[in-house]
């Protein structure tokens, strides 16, 4: 590494969600017109949702916001592990600043906000021109290196990354979002959060390699050495999380983690979304072990990686659709889902205000 | 039967909806800025509301609205077969027209509208005071009988609460709703919905006998039994929709097969809810094999009866969260899933529109 005084940024200790306040909400879905039990696992959502709001009934999530960290990976360039050309990463930037992507419509639905983050995008920052040139005003570098061959990049990017992802969580947090969700733009970004499950999971390359966003089965071969090639660079550095991001993450993953893990240190709660931001949800797990308290999985991903991730986290995602998506896809179909799950409890009349009789 | 000479109500046949708009919203698919198929089973669902709205793409649905039929049913006094006394049922009407109900907080997020029919109440029509009177204006009888031992229902009425449920199709079609969903309230009617589903999928009682809002070992050795005896009565009508549900079905199920069979003819698409639609549903199907082609199944409820009649059906639930509460809430939370997928389709900007690159 070409910068060894880099160090992992200092975070303070995650401190759990108030367990209280879940037990308060599992009594009052006992009271609530219906038959006890009924609601299914929207009760144990809304006990969710009470212990990271830190009150019952919780409300609705008023301010949800996606943040979609973008960034090109030099492994889709030279080892082919994408099905789509690289420059579709800046494409997509201003697909989603003009609201055409996926991510938009579902947003817009589930009310919530987008804001995209250019952390390594491989493009001239003019592609921005004439839209919100902020967008990549925090850049880290211009795409991570090929993880297969080289490093994503150097420790001390590695580091500014994470702070990058640290800062975004607290001006979130700061202006009101009550709920994080990211989100990923990236070709080629599987590759990297393959080989990172991988490690963290203990498994091997074949296990954790999948289709990503549709590639055939040559194409899965070649990817599916990059992620080998990847995982052997990066086993030494299994224990030390700023390095192993510098050897086989990315710019765009290690903001990520930087978020995932300052939301939890405040308090916030995030709803993780497909497989990229389950692999960064690995790598903060190993960082401190609280932090996934303060977290909903959105969806089942068609990646096998994803799968192991969310095992390993012992997360049961909340909806599964066959996505493989990314962008906070995922999460935006879950959302609805838990802002139901916290209606209910808020809003229904308990068997005394509605004068029905309880079970005999 | 005391009236030997009513007769099922004749209905036009269905027609099927029209798969071309199907198949254009498949196509429209794969040029969404998006990975082909990444959309996973959000792509088959948009498919699906193009061919049933005839359009492509289609509309957010905009007037959905639930329609609960509510109805007593005698098992549950004579045979104890649930956990909760049947007075609760007219309760449930108070409190879903006061707005306490899971039904009316989930209806309300997904913005649809509810409506209540007092089908078979057993209570005098005096406790909706001040209330909807015209809840209970067409009601069909005071309880159904006891099915185990005696009719739900005579054949005079069992037609008639398939006009009924026929005429609240064409109502709610006729002011505007683009979706039905049929929701239930009534204490006991899983017993009839089993018994049902048992003769319809040629299952014992024991594999179609769940314990509905929660009842214990020994309320579910009755219930079973109460199922067994039901579905004996009932075998020498399978053939015969009419008779079938006034020996074993009750006035509620019966106008509940009115609306759905009424929907399809009217080409008005459906979301199922949960046992006691899925029950009906399969009456349906006997009578009208082109039918299921306009409905969803909204949720997989705990019953093991209502997986059966899915099976039979060929239909996968939209959401699995373990729900068993009926009202129309299983519905519910597939609408938004439902709306989410349709919105995607129409609102995603194209490769060509966003000018992003599509495969190499």
């Amino acid at each position: 590494m070409n910068d060894p005084t880099a160090t992992m940024p200092a975070f303070p200790r995650v401190q759990p969600p108030e367990a209280q306040f879940a037990e308060e909400a599992r009594a009052r879905q006992g009271v609530l017109t219906k038959p006890t039990g009924a609601l299914g696992r929207l009760e144990e959502l809304s006990a969710w949702a009470c212990s990271v709001q830190g009150r019952c009934p919780a409300r609705v999530f008023a301010q949800p916001r996606v943040v979609i960290f973008a960034g090109d990976h030099g492994v889709a360039r030279t080892a082919g592990t994408s099905a789509y050309p690289p420059e579709v990463t800046a494409q997509m930037v201003l697909n989603f600043l003009r609201g055409g992507a996926a991510v938009n419509v579902l947003a817009a639905l589930a009310r919530a906000s987008v804001r995209v983050v250019d952390v390594s995008v491989d493009s001239d920052i003019s592609y921005l021109t004439g839209l919100d040139h902020n967008v990549a005003a925090h850049r880290i570098r211009r795409s991570s290196g090929s993880i297969n061959i080289e490093n994503a990049m150097t420790l001390a990017e590695s580091a500014a990354a994470i702070e990058l992802g640290r800062s975004i969580a607290d001006e979130e947090i700061d202006s009101g979002a009550d709920l994080l969700i990211p989100g990923d733009m990236g070709i080629g970004n599987t590759t990297p959060a393959a080989a990172l499950i991988g490690l963290l999971t203990n498994k091997d390359a074949a296990q954790v390699t999948g289709y990503g966003t549709g590639i055939d089965d040559v194409a899965w071969m070649r990817k599916a050495g990059a992620v080998r090639d990847a995982m052997r660079r990066g086993r030494p550095h299994l224990a030390d999380p700023l390095t192993l991001l510098a050897t086989v993450g990315g710019a765009d993953l290690a903001a990520m983690v930087g978020l995932l893990l300052q939301s939890s240190v405040r308090r916030t709660p995030v709803i993780l979304d497909g497989t990229i931001s389950t692999a960064c949800a690995l790598v903060v797990d190993r960082i401190d072990i609280r932090a996934k308290s303060w977290w909903l999985s959105g969806h089942r991903s068609t990646e096998p990686a994803q799968s192991l991730a969310l095992e390993r986290l012992d997360l049961d995602p909340v909806v599964d659709y066959g996505l493989r998506l990314g962008e906070g896809t995922g999460a935006l179909l879950a959302l609805p889902i838990v802002n139901a799950a916290i209606a209910t409890l808020a809003d229904m009349a308990t068997f005394g205000e509605a004068g029905v009789s309880d079970r005999r």
